[in-house]
């Protein structure tokens, strides 16, 4: 598809490029996901007005907030020891179930508060007089105004049609809030160290090297676990939706039942190593998946990148805060990929940035 | 990759080819499924068991099982206003996490009943004196005796690595635990359509022209939404471990949010598309799709044929069963596509059968 000679060309000069609406939207993420962090006062008086009002959590969310949802999934449980599920908007909004969601927090997450199928789900919540909190970047949207409870991420305008910063603000938000549930002042320690750890991540050489096999496969699998499931997914969002590939997300525990069948050598693996609970698990999945095709590790876990082709070694956070700052390194690849294939990335062929639907 | 000639010529001789293991396990579905459906006298007096015990939901599963999972929370939404979540077993198996499960009926899906996180999840239930139900077709197993209750599959050994009879068979025990749940007679009609409409989906003819596309780029998405979410992914999943493909499953609801972007004429995408609650949306989808792409469809919902370039009429069935029927269909598209690329479909390179993640 392009020669080495024209990437490597395409290299040198993308050094001089003028930044675009996406990339400079992305670098506003240390600031604007420090002002999230600064709201802790805020967040911790809705913590309260919430306690005691639920045995468990609903997630409702579309597109890049759905990865939100699922950061939040593993934050609430294993930080807070509270059940938070995906909701299935459907079954409400086209199917006309009637869920009882009495003990149940319903949170909806939505940049522009105005997917009608989230609407949906958070206004039956509170009909039904259950506690209902909106995360959106417009708390003038139909969203915010279902919601008992709005945390406006305050991200200023997101232009670009992929979602970055409000992404991030989100995933800070339910940070905040998940430390606030369970009062545990340490956490602010682990969140406080983000913006910087950012900052690097933004600064860093891109290891361009991790994007040649998908210029040429259009297709690769990411990979992450845990708290980082939610960067796989995101990441595979951002390749797609930027680069115009096939990239598809998986647990590194699924990622042995079936998609290995499909590396046949030319197919990228990305992998989101993260140290923590979950490191023996990441290490051999990356033993397993470099014996079959090209491997990038992103991450702080070295054990992770001695079997990669490609490692991009990433500042070390606590492990449920780790999402914040490897996503940022995700997003930058896709946007050079998008570059290197001579996509524009402010505004990729056949999206639209506010979908509406059911 | 291939040339037409040999597409062809491969057409023409495996018309005469001997099934392999693959083929005779998913020709077996029909009846091993009514057999299940058979069962009703004793799922009815197991949901007496559970009935009052719980208000909720919680479904662990993996791989192939996960997609029984899916669908478990359309139906036990729609039909049982039950909310229904996917389980994280990594929260309980490595995290730490202490869900409270005591209101919850948690239901483990596993072909083999060996995994350890799901057998794990389902363990933490039952020491908790949650109900619990395990969906396997290992009555021995370490997941049957971890449950309370067992619901086996009875679908006889499958052999081959892709699990075709045993997901069926667990979508029939999951459709017969919500009718019992439910008592409604009525959905035994509906479930008795079922083993006829899956022979006839074996015995029509393969629309080979919708290979074409997957065989060239190597990639693809699969679409569904509501009952059919399942439905694109265990498609996707069959194809990606028989094709060695990259197949994307997507919600028709989310497919607009970005993987549309992907689409540049030579990415081939699947919808499935039943009639019923979603019958609109789906014809939305597919006309928005044709003109991005390769279009098959797959299902009974004429409308939506009508803007394929591939459509694969299916017997109609009432909308809740129609994952029963239809993933025949994607389980033989994923079969052949093996074959056409020479690929052995019962032992694809790079799987084992039973999958041992914590």
């Amino acid at each position: 598809m392009y020669s080495t000679a024209t990437y490597r060309l395409y290299l040198l000069l993308s050094e001089r490029r003028v930044p675009g609406l996406v990339e400079r939207e992305a670098a506003e993420q240390p600031d604007r996901v420090g002002a999230v962090l600064g709201r802790q006062a805020e967040v911790a008086a809705l913590a309260d007005r919430l306690r005691g009002r639920f045995t468990n959590v609903l997630l409702v969310a579309r597109g890049s907030s759905d990865n939100v949802a699922r950061y939040a999934q593993y934050v609430l449980g294993a930080r807070n020891g509270l059940r938070a599920a995906l909701a299935a908007p459907s079954l409400t909004t086209r199917y006309g179930a009637r869920l009882d969601l009495r003990d149940t927090l319903t949170i909806g997450i939505s940049q522009s508060g105005t997917s009608p199928d989230v609407v949906g789900v958070v206004s039956e919540a509170a009909r039904q007089g259950a506690p209902t909190v909106a995360i959106t970047n417009a708390p003038g949207s139909a969203l915010a105004a279902a919601a008992e409870h709005v945390v406006a991420l305050e991200a200023g305008a997101e232009d670009a049609v992929a979602a970055t910063k409000t992404y991030t603000c989100s995933l800070a938000a339910i940070a905040l809030l998940s430390a606030a549930l369970a009062g545990d002042a340490g956490a602010y320690g682990d969140l406080a160290d983000v913006p910087d750890a950012m900052r690097e991540v933004l600064a860093a050489r891109l290891p361009s090297a991790a994007l040649n096999r998908w210029v040429s496969a259009r297709r690769g699998i990411v990979v992450g676990r845990g708290y980082e499931f939610a960067t796989a997914h995101e990441t595979a969002l951002k390749l797609q939706e930027l680069g115009g590939v096939i990239a598809q997300a998986h647990s590194a525990a699924d990622v042995r039942h079936g998609p290995v069948g499909g590396l046949t050598g030319d197919v990228p693996v990305i992998v989101f190593a993260a140290p923590g609970a979950l490191s023996d698990d990441l290490v051999q999945t990356c033993a397993a998946l470099a014996s079959r095709g090209p491997l990038t590790t992103i991450g702080a876990l070295e054990a992770a990148h001695q079997h990669a082709g490609v490692a991009w070694r990433l500042p070390e956070v606590a492990e449920w805060v780790a999402p914040l700052v490897s996503v940022v390194a995700g997003q930058r690849l896709a946007i050079a990929l998008a570059h290197t294939l001579g996509r524009d990335a402010d505004q990729p062929p056949g999206l639209t940035k506010v979908t509406r639907t059911r």
